[in-house]
């Protein structure tokens, strides 16, 4: 039986709370990985300990979900940072986050890097070993979520780090595998029954349409879902359901 | 034998980095436990990696030295914060300078509050159990660096945490124990002499004048030195050179 | 004919751009002033340009939003800061925010410091003249808009300052005319009718029931409503709507 | 008579206030224009207070310094950031800094950018555009500064604007006129006289020694010194001296 992880990026709101964390609450039934934000491009200390109690009451996996130090910028800007620097940035984030596991008498289970680090060390080798060298450093137990078809999944491989490629519902994709970067017009796919086709594709056949039309092949360890904007929650439920009546397994990495 | 730890805070720079740092480290010879800022009031994750290597390397013990988010006033400004918003501040800064301590196979060993955060705990015994509550939930083994008589202490005592009473070289006390605000004209001792008499005449015979000129009891488990300014160094050499010339011995709790 | 003015803060948030910007321009046609976060407790420059300009083009008077630099916290926490602080904190954003409107060829209208500067300034003749000082310092042409019946209102009357007394649809009163603190269970007026009436009692007759039942009098210059939470835009609407419908006039001050 | 003016990057220094700030004053008596930081990379409202005013007690001009706002890596990091995004950040400082001359009855003097957006933006034509656009639309009045030769003194003639070439004494060229980059290992001159002899070179000349040690024309309309460092006091006083005694009248744009 086929099976996949979903996974939400949360607590990526603060200064609004409570407002936000409602929803990333609310999304927790329809998820199985939670990424929560880390204090540097979004998110802080309070809720992160409010989502990581909550998601570990929901039975869903904690991740920390670390990105640059830019929040003005949501951490979606590239910022040219030498690899010791990444490798710090990412050991700061997992620490932070894991301390609100540890008084919870567990553990971390999984890293997957935010925004432009994400996107960079998609397709930067150096950016990438940076990055899964701080996990595992901090921990061989951990696993990385990463881009299918990446270099971070690539430098996982390298270093034997375990990792879980990560597919998306409503972004589009390059002929290359890389994601449609969020400034250019088709970067979301909008339609809600084109979403869980892609989802369907991507889970059941291991494949999805670039936007240039060419197929190509990707491997869904897990599906993103996003917390934000008025449609998040019936959304997570759509593709939820979709998979399930598709006899796709829901489960954890 | 009488015995002393020497603590520092380090690692409170940024921005200026080089600069700073090397007096840090220049210090670490003459200290025996330093108290590593962990990025909300000041520092930064590489130079919490920096400073926990080069203190590790220097044989002396690595604290935390969580403050308030307030990098603009250094943490020195009072903020009303409730109890939970504390707790998770402290927790979320322990864990995130324990990952640098994490990555070279060891553990942290204390936590001392910074600024504001210290002096408003050292007289609110709710803040004071909020800090004390944070650092015993994270690790049973830590020991909690607090001023001397104040309700750190008492906190620590109440939950049965391991504490260090603190003392100052260069700070005057007020009749209640606690150090005189540092806006006060008379809150820094300038003169380098008194400094060193203070010091000797608090650890070796556990009192101290007011600036009423009333003695009052302290407890002498850790002496702070202050990193910053041209006269650092020179300043620690001399009481670390004091302290053995009246034959008390310096070494880490 | 009776007249008041209905302003709202703005731009307060950032990183979750475009989402929830898209709340604060539906809401400009149905008030008159615009208080726009200057980015130390939210906002950041894109959000004030863009503001500014929606504000302007909409006939809203613009106003700056300056609050105290604790972006984590929202600027809800208290902080005690000289009174040298808090007026170059007012200077600083009152300066950054009317930049764009300089480079739209037009000036600042008014001021409101936010959350628990606006709160602890009430109560605090020192730090309301702190405040005020750094408003008619930067341009004496500025109306300062500040709780009614607070210290803010007093110091602008002491050094000549134009002011304006605000009032609140949805914040319950304590009897010495402040606003309940957020903390308390009934800060918040939940049932929409009961802001309503509040707001005519407030606007028609100056005067508003306290928590504890008593009668106290107001002085309704302007009318704050809030542009956050999904309840925000009907609820403006039914404002401006009660007031026309009680012939009061809705212009700015 | 040649002349030249010598300028210096201040209130860089947060956190540690006052120490660092004593540097800076102590330097004007040397320097004809300060740049002074506007909070994002460094400095903050009281820091930038301060300085105006001791800056123009010693009659010295007085200019904005703004950078990135990634206090972080003092705002030295490449961030790869739209031009709608450049412009609103050099029209949020600018203002910001403007107002502390403005409550002084005067204005701003000049606009140099900092670290990575004076970089690049120096070889960016988009990007000095938006810095330029930003300067000219606050003021029409305002001095560019930028580095001579380069993309934002181009940008600064397309449109009008006023400019200064600047160059600098510590650092090395490139055969391009660009800086050499600071992570490289011959970015800084080390040798006080070697600083010296470019420093008369370019002034007396036009001419600069690229590490390749081809020899390129530079317009030295002004000098940079640097504030920070124990050195920066008396190399400022040699750089000043050394111009003096070779007849260069040192006087502002």
């Amino acid at each position: 039986m086929q099976k996949i992880d979903i996974n939400c990026d949360m607590g990526e709101s603060t200064g609004l709370w409570p407002y936000h964390i409602g929803n990333d609450i609310a999304l927790l039934p329809y998820i199985t990985s939670a990424n929560i934000a880390c204090g540097l491009h979004a998110g802080d200390a309070c809720t992160m300990h409010e989502l990581v109690e909550a998601a570990l009451l929901a039975g869903v996996a904690v991740g920390a979900h670390p990105g640059f130090e830019d929040r003005s910028n949501f951490g979606r800007t590239n910022m040219q940072l030498p690899p010791a620097k990444i490798y710090d940035l990412v050991i700061y984030q997992i620490g932070a986050l894991d301390a609100f596991l540890k008084i919870n008498g567990t553990k971390l289970h999984h890293v997957k890097p935010h925004g432009a680090l994400y996107n960079m060390a998609a397709k930067d080798a150096v950016m990438a070993m940076a990055v899964c060298q701080a996990v595992k450093d901090y921990s061989a137990d951990l696993i990385l979520y990463g881009l299918s078809g990446s270099e971070l999944i690539n430098a996982a491989a390298t270093i034997e780090l375990r990792s879980c490629p990560e597919v998306f519902a409503d972004r589009s994709y390059q002929e290359d595998g890389s994601l449609t970067p969020r400034n250019l017009p088709n970067a979301m796919i909008e339609d809600e029954t084109q979403c869980v086709q892609q989802v369907i594709q991507m889970a059941k056949h291991g494949k999805v349409q670039a936007v240039s039309n060419k197929t190509i092949n990707v491997q869904a360890g897990t599906i993103c879902v996003h917390s934000d904007g008025t449609h998040a929650l019936p959304f997570a439920k759509l593709i939820h359901q979709a998979l399930q009546e598709k006899g796709i397994e829901i489960k954890p990495v």
